[in-house]
């Protein structure tokens, strides 16, 4: 087989990355591990940048997200009881989607099915071959035999366990971690959210977050040890940590009700330097992590397949530079969204090394926030994306 | 002798306290440590806010800090040999004043003596007495004998290492604290300064700042190891290391020569709470530290004066509530521009900690701070002073 990019991993940015490279006239074949069923199944971030809605949208794949997403415009902080308000639409003039990554990849399979795109899923054993040469290959099994896709170029968006990063040799590649010292509990509830908009709760028993999926189902968070098993934490227990981290009148108004799923997830920022070796690029995941505080994981994807994207078509108009510069260019912003999630959860987190200063600290921001247009307007233009 | 303040230290806070009290007709006594000429001899910051050079007019000693001293529109930030520039004056319509401690303590001495201001210097063994009571004194020893002082109220503006918060109970007392791990190594030289305007330059190789007195007069700073010795430092050593840290322009335009004092200063964040106990009230470094980055140290002792004159004046006239509420209204001002050393402090320095990752988020705040209005508005805000 061969098809000009071959794109490795059917998650939101590969076929994101297909669908709009094929509304260009470019070719590529997607090949996903695992099975539509199960990467439709996994449960992950809702807030959606407005420059991912609109690359949503030049994708084709919006209508149902603007028929079923909630347009956010703004969000509530809490410190200490006290909640306040910082205005999106207000402070910046945009406002966020609240529209679950599961739906964007469900609509996103079946805008690539419309369309007969390629997608080849349970494709295991993937191996990139000859990326620094000018006619590398990737090949895989499926049904029990080796397949081979011939390519110009090799998109990675296969996450961060992915054999995309892996591809590329230790001596060229830099990696920046930081993992913290904890995890967040995350419930999904068929209940009405007690807030339309977000609740981001800085508590000193730790952090708390109230977000929504629609109408009749709520996604909740408390932060919680890393050493916490999800089976010891009961319906109760979780409501009760809840309800004592959010300001009185979210706990006392707060619907409870059976959760529907129940896991804790680790958090860290993470950053993989260059993101193009020789004719493979590396998307989203596979380059970078964030800590979920500020829901950015999804839309830095977005980001690196925006610049990637506009770079292919450019490419095969006769102008190199946006593949050239995609790596700098990618990594610019992906640096300054690791920045907002890491101070974000700096923020809002209590780390077992705080002393009484530390504690001090972020509520003195929070205080200080309350009371600033400058420092509503930072926060703001961070969480509804910074420009491409 | 019997007065209605008793003021512990004549330092900038205490002497501008007394010199406002008086105007009102309040009178005064102000006991000091040291001789007036050590007091004179020390060196110290050199930023006022304008929230501080408005309150020295108003005690009517602003006429040579007008004359000689220098506004500031503005600020340079420098990272990775680039540099771009803080507009104080266009984010927020106000500016900085340059004007050294010194200066404005001399202004203050010559204030309070032209009025005849009661001001006994080499007080020692001040002792304050029956605080909790209605019927405070304070104790010392001058010329081989124990005087004693009967006032309303006790002003305790003896800095850091003062009896004032040391009379506080223990159990009444709450301190929080952050001891950097690194100084500044400060030089004064008779040099021109290599800009106007001061450059706070982030580097991995540490921090530098270019500050400055007066046409012919340089104040530069470089973080340091505290176990560096202060005479292990020559001049040239100093010179090589400040140019290696500031962008290539300044480096190579900058005018060195002998220095006239070189230091080694630690940098402390520290607040302690209450700030008034019984008729005893906390002033300025007597309560609360900042590390001198963002020069907040001796504009916060003035906005605590603020406070507290507002609220005798207000005592006077027969309201408590100023008095009532001044721990409680310093202290948020306090804690906000804690918040603003400490996270400039940790914005601009090299910790030994620090990972390739952080060093990373520290570059991608300047990188970010460089592009927007917002984050610049939000800086300038707090370097010109949050209102009181």
């Amino acid at each position: 087989m061969r098809c000009q990019v071959a794109i490795i991993g059917g998650g939101p940015s590969g076929l994101l990355l297909s669908q709009l490279l094929h509304r260009k006239g470019i070719d590529t074949i997607v090949l996903e591990r695992r099975s539509q069923e199960y990467v439709l199944s996994r449960i992950r971030a809702g807030v959606l940048e407005w420059g991912s809605v609109e690359l949503l949208r030049e994708a084709g794949v919006g209508q149902r997200m603007d028929a079923e997403g909630f347009a956010h415009d703004g969000t509530y902080l809490a410190c200490r009881n006290r909640g306040f308000r910082i205005d999106f639409a207000e402070r910046t003039g945009k406002q966020v989607m609240v529209y679950g990554q599961t739906e964007v990849t469900r609509d996103l399979y079946a805008a690539r099915a419309a369309e007969d795109g390629k997608i080849i899923t349970e494709a295991e054993g993937v191996t990139i071959h000859d990326a620094k040469s000018d006619a590398p290959h990737v090949t895989y099994m499926k049904d029990g035999r080796e397949h081979r896709i011939d390519c110009d170029y090799i998109a990675g968006c296969d996450g961060f366990h992915g054999v995309s990063r892996k591809t590329i040799p230790d001596n060229v590649l830099k990696e920046y971690e930081r993992v913290f010292p904890f995890g967040w509990l995350g419930v999904l509830s068929e209940t009405p959210p007690v807030s339309h908009e977000l609740i981001y709760a800085q508590n000193r028993r730790g952090f708390a977050l109230c977000s929504m999926r629609n109408a009749n189902l709520s996604r909740y968070y408390v932060q919680c040890p890393l050493t916490d098993k999800v089976e010891a934490w009961t319906d109760a227990a979780f409501w009760d940590e809840l309800k004592r981290r959010i300001p009185e009148e979210a706990a006392e108004t707060i619907i409870t009700g059976p959760t529907l799923e129940k896991s804790i997830a680790p958090l860290r920022s993470f950053v993989a330097e260059p993101m193009r070796w020789g004719r493979l690029f590396l998307v989203g995941d596979a380059a970078h992590i964030v800590p979920p505080t500020g829901a950015k994981g999804l839309n830095l994807a977005f980001s690196d397949v925006h610049y990637l994207y506009h770079g292919l078509v450019q490419h095969y108009d006769g102008d190199d530079s946006g593949i050239d510069s995609y790596s700098e260019r990618a990594l610019a912003r992906v640096w300054k969204s690791e920045r907002f999630s890491w101070s974000m959860t700096n923020l809002l987190h209590n780390f077992p090394e705080n002393t009484g200063f530390e504690l001090h600290m972020q509520e003195a921001e929070l205080d200080y926030l309350e009371g600033s247009v400058a420092a509503q307007t930072a926060l703001a233009e961070n969480y509804i994306g910074l420009p491409y």
